[in-house]
């Protein structure tokens, strides 16, 4: 086999064979196939797509090229869910809990974020004492002990995506579904839950910018994770706006603990109420959506689910009097408000520049490098559809940065378009897809 | 600017301008741009193509990556043709001395072949005394002098494109229209010639399998030239079948001398004139196409073609007693006759297999490496449409190599068939695309 033959077949829009993928995954992570001809491979499927079985064959090719955990030393049918990735995207802190509580264990391996924010390990290290890095042993023995356990992701988890992920980032062939598909999925295969419960982000702070591509996108993981004989499915959620109301590590720690408290926003609710009732019934807990949906309200109403997060929390060595009094956690030294110029209603938020304020006020990471400012953030006072008057506050920004203030103020001011018409507020959950690759619009879950 | 962002462009379809497409090829060639991004680049460009502006601005500044000859110290206007290559192909031999024995100065730099084959390069070096290491002093005299020089291509020639063509030929983006007009006419605006003849071969032995593909190169090429103020046209020929009988250089050069002594093939005589009298029409030393061609005629009628062959080759050290007297040449060691198995017509040949027994005979390079054997190659004994007996020689392979004679019998006797209906004959000349970039079909020029 020679990689130039599958480039050529590419590049003629034939189909690839599972043979021919296995080869040019195997080859590029162990050096034997050269970059310049995988890139002229990545373009070529860029521009020509990849066959659902190809899809398959490729994302099994990567989950294969490292470590593939095998969770069957945890009891009963184990969930995980996963995010395309959003501003403001705190619901893995709340839905683990609550699935937790209800009894079905969350095994989730996760990774430190790249962009506007920290990932879920950089929010969970805000608790002082908190170990991400745990043994296998631990971490099963943790899983079946306390139902929900958060490892750091190791470095042999889908070694090919890496290497793949960065030479797309380099040649212009990041937005492809099938690559983009493949990448995602073949960590989660990889990290071996039986039932994957997918979000897909659409709109202004998302990858995906409409929601047509969202739900193409998810449509094909669900194929795979199916394919795969994983139990998966997927939702479609609106991020035209944060979610919630805070951005940034502590910022998003603290309102997650809220949400846990019953005080949580509406879109923040509807999003993790969902991926935890999709998660439930996935792994067999409830019959039916409805069913599932009405205990994971019952895990927040009764306490039981913040009960779970603290157990969790001192589980993993950190001090969860934190959880209990909020108040304990270190705030920014500073906090600029910034507030309407004019009276209106809040209409569409440029969320993706939201996310890079909150980057300049030093919430996120540039490169690999950065070191995460855990109290940094964006409280917002508003959300889509709000009529504010002139002067109310829009914002609070948290920072420790001097300097990029005001630019950050002028951004922030710029990213939050006020108009003289209300706003028709619309769902945020804004389709369910199901593990047998049929689609729902919102309201008819 | 930024690669990543040309990348992005073509593969959207953007056009680029022509600050963006030298910013790429002279990236490229200086290695601040990487392999991986070039080839995702080029692979872009095969799957969306370029517009004439772009293919233009490529070709310029491919062309001007390295050294652009100044042919101006070259007294009238000066001619150069140039073949995509073909089986059996040895033109440049026939045309440069037909030309400049009526007074047009062809000045010529050449390449070393890489195939079925050596380039001119190789087969004027058959003549004992030959020298291709010109300065270009001696290169400019002689062509005042004599009319015709042929020079090796110099290491510093449109270095972008040797560098691109590495690249394509390891990554499947070697068969794009704008990239191969781009290679060949970036030597040949570098080389410096006034006037540029194309000879774009089409069919089984050619890289231009169809003739609508054959056509469309040439006029991009043809586009290009005049785009960048040299007066091109193209002829489109056929390479259905090997041009003339023989295939090896020793064995092209006796048959080059034959047609400079009126007795050529029709097909290679028919090529030879039409090229020739392309030339002498662009430089201005013949009002018509019709008159160029009789003057081309007369050169090899009256001798002075032939004359000017053996002038040229004494004005490079080289022995023309050679030219005189062909039975001086080394012959192969071993002649092995290929004979019809049964009666008929023949039909289609496999020009391409023919050229690939031509290599296995010792004839042509493998690699840039490897020692091209002058005396070996193939006498063709039919042309397509002949009638043969069963028993009748079809053709004579030439080698000193004892192994590998019975795989090349085999082979060569498998690329000619032979059908029971003769087979209608065709024009060699199948078209040709004249320098306002209009077309005509054979039979009308």
């Amino acid at each position: 086999m020679r990689m130039y033959d599958c480039i050529l077949a590419k590049k003629m829009g034939r189909e690839l064979n599972r043979d021919e993928i296995e080869y040019i995954i195997n080859g590029f992570t162990d050096g034997t196939i050269p970059d310049y001809q995988m890139s002229a491979f990545l373009m070529a499927v860029c521009l020509k797509g990849m066959t659902k079985e190809e899809t398959l064959a490729l994302t099994m090719a990567m989950a294969k090229s490292g470590d593939m955990l095998d969770l069957s030393p945890i009891a009963g049918n184990n969930a995980d869910n996963h995010s395309t990735g959003g501003v403001g995207d705190k619901t893995t802190l709340i839905v683990g809990p609550i699935v937790a509580a209800l009894g079905v264990p969350v095994a989730k391996m996760s990774g430190r974020g790249l962009g506007h924010t920290g990932g879920t390990i950089d929010k969970l290290e805000s608790f002082p004492g908190f170990v991400t890095e745990l043994s296998e042993q631990d971490f099963f023995s943790q899983v079946n002990r306390v139902k929900f356990a958060v490892m750091a992701q190791t470095a042999n988890l889908a070694p090919a995506d890496k290497k793949i992920y960065a030479l797309r980032d380099v040649t212009a062939t990041v937005d492809s579904i099938p690559l983009i598909a493949s990448s995602i999925m073949s960590k989660k295969l990889a990290a071996g839950a039986d039932v994957i419960v997918l979000d897909v982000k659409a709109g202004s702070g998302a990858f995906m910018k409409t929601q047509e591509d969202a739900i193409l996108l998810a449509k094909t993981m669900v194929e795979i994770g199916n394919g795969a004989g994983r139990k998966t499915c997927a939702v479609v959620t609106d991020m035209s706006q944060p979610l919630g109301y805070n951005v940034g590590n502590i910022l998003e720690v603290k309102e997650a603990i809220k949400a846990l408290q019953g005080e949580g926003s509406k879109d923040l609710m509807d999003a993790s109420f969902t991926l935890a009732a999709k998660m439930l019934t996935g792994a067999g807990r409830a019959e039916s959506f409805k069913e599932a949906y009405t205990l994971a309200q019952g895990a927040v109403a009764d306490g039981s689910a913040f009960e779970k997060f603290c157990e969790f929390i001192r589980a993993q060595g950190g001090d969860d009097s934190y959880a209990k009094d909020t108040g304990k956690f270190t705030r920014a030294e500073m906090e600029v408000e910034v507030r309407a110029v004019r009276e209106g209603y809040v209409r569409r938020m440029q969320t993706e520049e939201i996310g890079m304020v909150s980057l300049l006020l030093g919430a996120g990471r540039q490169t690999k490098e950065s070191i995460v400012d855990l109290s940094a953030g964006i409280c917002m006072h508003v959300k889509s559809g709000d009529y504010v008057a002139a002067g109310d506050v829009l914002a609070t920004l948290h920072t420790n940065r001097p300097f990029g203030v005001e630019e950050a103020h002028k951004r922030m001011l710029g990213a939050v378009e006020i108009g003289e018409e209300p706003l028709e507020k619309t769902e945020h959950v804004l389709a369910v897809i199901h593990s047998d690759g049929q689609g729902q619009e919102a309201g008819r879950i």
